[in-house]
């Protein structure tokens, strides 16, 4: 799905005709995107969104219909407009890959532009990225729940709106979810779709068992819903099911969708152990989040599967990342906000993970040409509005994710708030800038023939 | 945006297939969408996402991509994928106008159709009125809030995805909200767009002073963000700025984004007030929410205009509807759902809303041949697949809105919890017919023959 330019806020756009008047909209800047604090519930983010988004990126452009409405808006004269048709994305991106794990005030991405390209992609960046990165977090901690049982996205339908489910399954499943239930995502994004049976299929039916032998014979290796009515009695209906077809029956799995799930997981698989019936998979949903799926992970609760669907689709528990996209250098000078509560880190950046024993230990952020020990973790990804190289399979990003997820201490990948977070730290050389930058801010921003009030408020 | 027919659960697809084996793919089956429980922090939600619904209805067909996508799943014969190709939405709707206050339980439409079609549309359908009934419910709450002053969706940055943006957009427009910063949006729905400019612009120019001047020079009837630095010292040059332009100077706000909003605004507006430019207006901004609205407007801070972001664009406090779409009808018999926690009520159903002097006191909910007093909520919308009557103007269902939630009663409209919930009952008759649907399938469901143990579970 490929935005339309006008994917901005108004905003954007008017400040894009005030540098193109006044002759800085080549001027180069550069702007990071973080995100201000960690939600309270996250010890980590998990950067994600980074292919779709430079996708994005490359496609910009303003067509004749938005152009036609710009214009209609009565704010944008024909010479701007007609400037704004030629612009393109030339920019330089430099970013974490896909599936790493980030944490607060780390520069998930930063681009370097002209201001006027670097400033209109703003809504479009902070939105896709921040999509992404918030659902893949969140699966994350499902996937830990789960203690190695598979989870399956079952959350379009609660998903908030098409692009959110869509790019949602890819976040998920980058974090280690097995499969979507939507057909879309599964087709955009090549991956493995799952699903049988609705209530209503069985209500449909003359019977319950009428429902099951017709699922059974059509798609043998199905699974079988068996909450409709009354959950252990349905399981029944199920061994019932496989004495009367013998060496037909196949059935995978049988899904409880309702009730305690610990309870009826266990009373469920005695009676299919019972029956012989060793083989046949269970599958747990309704109202899953990863305490619940702790819980039952912990109690060694006899479920294989977890579908989970609002929790994870809609991240309900941290359904908005503090993330912002601010400038941090203009025309080769360090640029800061110094606003309560929302001051940025001036100029370009890298991040430094360092490892002890292959544990995680410490982060540091450093600025952009400084060596430290401990692996860059930001990478070039877009040089002059080009992608810098092909982009990772799903597979390899997938991989990567696992693999830094299981690096981090213990306690950061674990559901609990950690007792003290992840420690990230800023190197000497970016303090002392971030210090130069705010002196220099300070000089120019109260001149002393405009401003009196200098000593009172500075 | 028009979705694929892909944008549907596998097993939907599936239990289409099962249906078109069994030869019941033509049945006539009714679904009814509502929403099991209030979110806690709502008294009532607003019906929205109708209009886009339908149009998404009537374009819903399965083209050459999705049909190899769905033959390379392995589990659809080539015949039952011809059947699909030719597979429209021929079905009727009826359904609540959009902007009409619903409760839990009640229908916000009824879909009846040949039970495939009625099927396959429901992710759809719960994914698009869920999201769009979620965020005009929670924008219900921003309106009322302000007590009359405007609110403004700066939203689209925090949205989860450009879905939820562009629609969020809409149903907080018919909600009350004045204007989106979101171009798209603005464009799509023709909704007014709002937007001037961001701390980079400001960070960028050689000061701050020099900022103000370009604006209120290129775009004259602006408002000057006066928080990135200092907020009263800027505060304080836009009063400079105002000498110095002399008669060009027509600045017409200045916008506040971090601090104490209260104290900041009434310390602004003195500073206004007595250089005479009473007539500047107070824009706030950051990070608002219902709740600090609320004690803003309530403490007469001097603000004009709320501009409000992630809260609304993602309802954070509720982030999702506990919606369900469910059989209650198939073969012209009543269908219902026995699972616990999940009863849903059977058969096609008709609400009246029930008023005294003007304001809603109760609701009924009836089958939907029953007469009864009060307003009949639900209206035919859609009738073999096509919209009964043009869509409402967006401003027709704005209007529609603004007068249906004002005759709810004060407490129901309110932000806090209501002592007591809006009365919602359910008509005898309806009563009846639940208990004649549960026994016919307690009957149907555990034939003696097949489930000796009838008697002790049922």
């Amino acid at each position: 799905m490929t935005a339309s330019a006008l994917f901005v806020d108004l905003y954007e756009i008017a400040m894009l005709r005030a540098y193109f008047e006044l002759g800085m909209a080549e001027r180069r800047a550069s702007f990071g995107l973080f995100v201000r604090r960690l939600p309270q519930e996250r010890n980590f983010l998990l950067a994600c969104g980074l292919a779709d988004l430079l996708e994005e990126l490359r496609a910009l452009r303003f067509d004749d219909d938005d152009l036609r409405y710009l214009a209609s808006l009565g704010s944008f004269p024909t010479e701007f407009l007609d400037w704004l048709a030629r612009l393109r994305f030339t920019g330089d991106i430099r970013a974490l890959p896909e599936g790493t794990p980030v944490f607060a005030n780390e520069p998930i991405l930063e681009v370097s532009a002209p201001i006027g390209e670097a400033q209109i992609v703003e809504t479009l960046i902070l939105n896709q990225i921040g999509l992404q990165t918030m659902l893949a977090s969140k699966a994350a901690r499902m996937v830990f729940a789960a203690r190695g049982r598979a989870i399956v996205d079952f959350g379009a339908r609660r998903a908030q709106g098409f692009d959110a489910a869509v790019k949602g399954a890819r976040a998920f499943h980058i974090a280690g979810v097995a499969a979507t239930s939507d057909l879309a995502a599964g087709r955009a994004h090549k991956i493995p779709v799952a699903g049988t049976m609705a209530h209503s299929f069985v209500e449909a039916c003359p019977s319950e068992a009428a429902a099951f032998e017709a699922y059974a014979r059509i798609f043998p290796r199905t699974t079988l819903l068996v909450d409709t009515y009354d959950t252990l009695e349905s399981v029944r209906k199920v061994v019932a099911l496989a004495r009367e077809m013998g060496a037909d029956f196949d059935v995978h799995a049988i899904r409880l969708d309702s009730g305690d799930l610990l309870a009826l997981s266990r009373q469920a698989r005695r009676i299919l152990d019972e029956a012989g019936l060793t083989h046949i998979e269970i599958v747990a949903s309704g109202g899953l989040d990863e305490a619940r799926i702790d819980r039952l992970a912990a109690a060694h609760a006899p479920i294989d599967l977890f579908g989970v669907g609002t929790e994870m689709a809609a991240s309900t528990d941290a359904p908005a990342l503090d993330i912002a996209y601010k400038l941090v250098e203009y025309a080769g000078e360090g640029r800061m906000k110094l606003s309560p509560g929302k001051r940025s880190l001036p100029g370009r950046k890298q991040i430094f993970r360092q490892f002890h024993d292959g544990v995680a230990v410490r982060d540091v952020i450093a600025r952009e040409d400084e060596r430290y020990s401990g692996v860059p973790l930001l990478e070039p990804v877009m040089r002059d509005g080009e992608i810098v190289k092909a982009p990772s399979s799903l597979a390899d990003i997938r991989d990567h994710a696992r693999a830094a997820m299981a690096a981090l201490p213990a306690d950061v990948r674990g559901l609990a708030p950690c007792a003290s977070p992840y420690p990230v730290t800023i190197s000497l050389r970016l303090v002392e800038y971030e210090r130069e930058v705010e002196a220099s801010l300070a000089r120019r921003t109260w001149p002393r023939a405009r401003q009196p009030h200098l000593t009172r408020c500075s």
